[in-house]
């Protein structure tokens, strides 16, 4: 039976980063990701990419650890906030509202069932170029930086979850995304799972963590405009002794072009194209790879790399 | 006033292209673009692009001369396709429902005020490939042709209306469509107006047609991966003998990259490249464009050819 | 102190590429590759690169295993392949004239001291392409294909030798190619070695054949325009049950963009682009990488198969 | 009759350019094309491309107008260049010997019949990084830059010439360069003919200067390793206000993926990419294009721009 889709999340707006090594996060950030920095407040910096409309795109976060932060998913109107917000209140995963943040209005937080903070939010503050960064083209959120891998827009967060399937269940009902793609073991259990708000293929992915530990990151994605400049980003990478993990390569899951590199503070980043594939169908069926298909690597033949089921940020204790 | 947005329509389907010269234009779409012929009927050929989801692409039909024939929209679920029935009944657009398409359920046929017709549907067949066209990939709808232009899918389709006015009303009323940029004279006419129904920054737009004809197309648009596929595309219509109109070069308009060409039948076909580019704001503020600055051509300087301002099909009488 | 450099042959013209599976590896090269036979022989297919200048590239010859035959290097002139032939038979390494082969003349016949076959020609038959292979652009040898790889010319032949050493002397004293870089065992052994004829930084490359056999091959490269080229035969060999050995991915060595596939027949084949590298400078160092370097693997991190060093053709008895 | 090649002239070292707005030209040149300061001395800026092995790539200087100083080419050898020396000598073409260049060893001077000053060197002094710009891959100049355009070497200079037959038999005969490709007019007048010294298919070119003026300069150009580095270079320049002259697009003749732009001081510069395109063949006859073939524009279509006849630097007075 067809149940038509609820869209009242448009899609992710920005995401908190944490770092140990602040000042080095951030020039990998600005020199070789190519992002500029909005603001700045307390120990956090506001950095955004060159097409992003809102005001940033990463906030980086200056911690004792790596690992993410709250990530914060734009509603598609007011009244489709509301909504939300009842729902999930509604399942008991609500944490209240706050307005705590640079260049957003209120947000109300909440939990996924791993203890990752995600904050819903309407009113966000147009990024404003300043006149050395105002673009040639009007249809532009700011100036095209020509510097590193030129990154245009935040893409997904890949989560690590303790439990999958439970988080699986609060995207699907609370948040109203749809699930595009799962990985499913031979014991029937669902060890991965992409799911979208928008007409892209995926925006938000949960992993396995190995480890049992909760709240923690697997990386977060950004897109750059052409499989070229992901090519071009390897060296410039391999150049400024950034640790290239795996990649560039196709992956056969999503068919997503990507380059993983873990930042200086540790924390795993992809850069990632997926060419002219969208999901414009409103009925998908959601593609299931058998652990058999997984093991076959990549979709070039890359083996998946063993780090890939090793290493999450913050570091498992 | 914020008002939300209506999602009724969920991408644009198929078109249907008329051609005098149905033997040539069949092998420019196959052998050129990539498509494979997915079924025939009567005068005309369903013709697919790697992956589209649906049967067909594009409808290629003998006729005794060039244009646009019905654009199919799908629906975004039952109940959406039937609000949007209601509604343009209700305006006096609606021509009743049909099922007479190969692949496709029932159709409600409307016509915008310029007399392109449109069709409606929920029901939709997918495709299935052959065993020769069945992709090494299972997220992918059909084999990777390595053939010409290797267009991925239908991007948008572009109509000649001598009321761009009329015809935007009813895009944004009847169709819930959202208008995303607009060039506007200085006499305040909108001269042409781009529109989306998705995440992609445009589906469907209408630009004036200085004949006064009406019904007549623009061009039709296939997207491409990557530029570099349009690069390679250049030289295969060179090698073939098709005439080159303008490009590869990029937007200012929607910064999309592109090479406009006509095929053998005389309509004119776009092949373009958004790079990672959407509009995922659900409060994207329409971009105008003043005649000065739409005078100073394309992106990186190509003026707008002449052509472009007098070749429409079918030819105007 | 500087010896000037002698250049009396130009370029690798051709290679004889020996398969038990004739018709699958034809169409490997003219459905995927994008060639096009250009003559036929006895139990060979002459198959042409749709940028080179001779008649053929690749000498395709049924055999009852695989392997490479000989190959062909063009002189600068006829007085060019005098002083060649007559520096080899003094070196002892002659075999003597032919004039055998399609569309070359007199062939000079060698082998390095692996027993590989070379043969040095100076007249040789332009291609001339057929009306239907006819380019647009009279300063190109035939219709760019718009198929599969789109493999613009030959690029390099790989050995594998039991005495890279003695090779390598051959190589540096009979042709008079030039060494660009190598690999140095910690031993002090030269495991492999890149030599060039030309500007370009390779065209004939020695490594050890760890079985001890001789005359074995360890791959065949052609050139692409781009690294998007190769990218995207990297799907049309997914999609032909081609098997992908490694890549795409970037060389330390040499810095070559590379994929390397098993033709149906079993020979090892690489797409290969340079980009804008050439290695203009007369004097050039040979690089040297040490063990430890050549440990780290690829450009940008990825481990060097294992095959690379189990699998050559024919396959070791 | 073949008459085997002479290749005392390895390839264009470097070239000086004259700018009247030393500051923003090189800023130009290192902020917008990615070249680096390698040395400063007088008025003159010493600029660096990241791959080429010399001290220098341009050498930029302040001067009352735009236009072109010394070219430097290499030759093959220290008897190369005495060959060389003797012959322009012979002809009456030589100015002697000067050692007054950084970088450079003896510099034998000479002038081309239209004026413009060739230097011939064979001592040189090869470029070494700084720690900060040591590259990752030790079979590199320095570090890729990650900036703007990222060109990777100079690639060709196309000089203005009030007699373009004189100019070329100097070509020919005095540096036994080898023209590859020409326009001959209706009349029989070669209008500009394209020369190679090395595997590349143009190094120097001579287009006939329209305003009769002598010693002036059509472009420079820079190789890029991808047309995709060529493409984000447009964006690049839009941002900074370049002038965009004509392109990205490629070119019938020499088939060269091209974009130029013109720096802040005046002068022409090109970005060119030639793919995998290297003219091997020791006999490569000259491709000739007639008037009507030139008139048809670049390879895919676009108009050859009028400023390309209208201007050169200095300004014609």
């Amino acid at each position: 039976m067809f149940a038509e889709r609820v869209r009242d999340l448009a899609h992710v707006g920005s995401v908190e980063i944490r770092t140990p090594t602040p000042a080095q996060s951030a020039a990998f950030f600005v020199d070789l990701l190519g992002m500029t920095q909005a603001a700045q407040r307390g120990d956090s910096a506001y950095l955004h990419a060159w097409d992003d409309y809102e005001l940033f795109t990463v906030k980086l976060t200056a911690a004792a650890t790596s690992g993410i932060g709250r990530t914060y998913l734009r509603a598609a109107g007011p009244d489709a906030l509301r909504r939300r917000v009842a729902e999930i209140e509604a399942a008991g995963r609500g944490k209240g509202w706050v307005e705590d943040e640079v260049g957003l209005g209120p947000v109300y937080l909440c939990t996924d069932p791993d203890g990752h903070e995600i904050g819903l939010y309407w009113e966000t503050e147009r990024y404003q170029p300043t006149d050395a960064l105002r673009p040639a083209l009007k249809n532009q959120a700011s100036r095209f930086p020509g510097r590193g891998a030129n990154v245009r827009r935040l893409d997904h967060v890949n989560y690590l979850a303790a439990d999958v399937a439970a988080c699986s269940e609060f995207l699907a009902h609370g948040l109203r995304a749809r699930p595009t793609e799962q990985i499913a073991l031979d014991t029937g259990e669902v060890s991965a799972i992409w799911y979208t708000l928008s007409d892209k293929s995926y925006d938000l992915v949960y992993t396995n963590d190995w480890t049992g530990s909760t709240g923690r990151l697997h990386h977060v994605a950004f897109a750059t405009d052409t499989r070229e400049d992901i090519l071009r980003a390897a060296d410039v990478f391999l150049e400024a002794g950034i640790h290239l993990e795996t990649g560039p390569h196709k992956h056969a899951i999503q068919q997503t072009f990507f380059l993983y590199v873990w930042e200086p503070g540790g924390n795993r980043i992809e850069l990632c194209n997926a060419g002219a594939r969208l999901l414009l169908a409103p009925d998908w069926p959601v593609v299931s790879w058998t652990q058999a298909e997984r093991a076959k690597g990549q979709a070039w033949g890359l083996p998946t790399i063993s780090t890939f089921h090793t290493h999450g940020t913050p570091p498992a204790t």
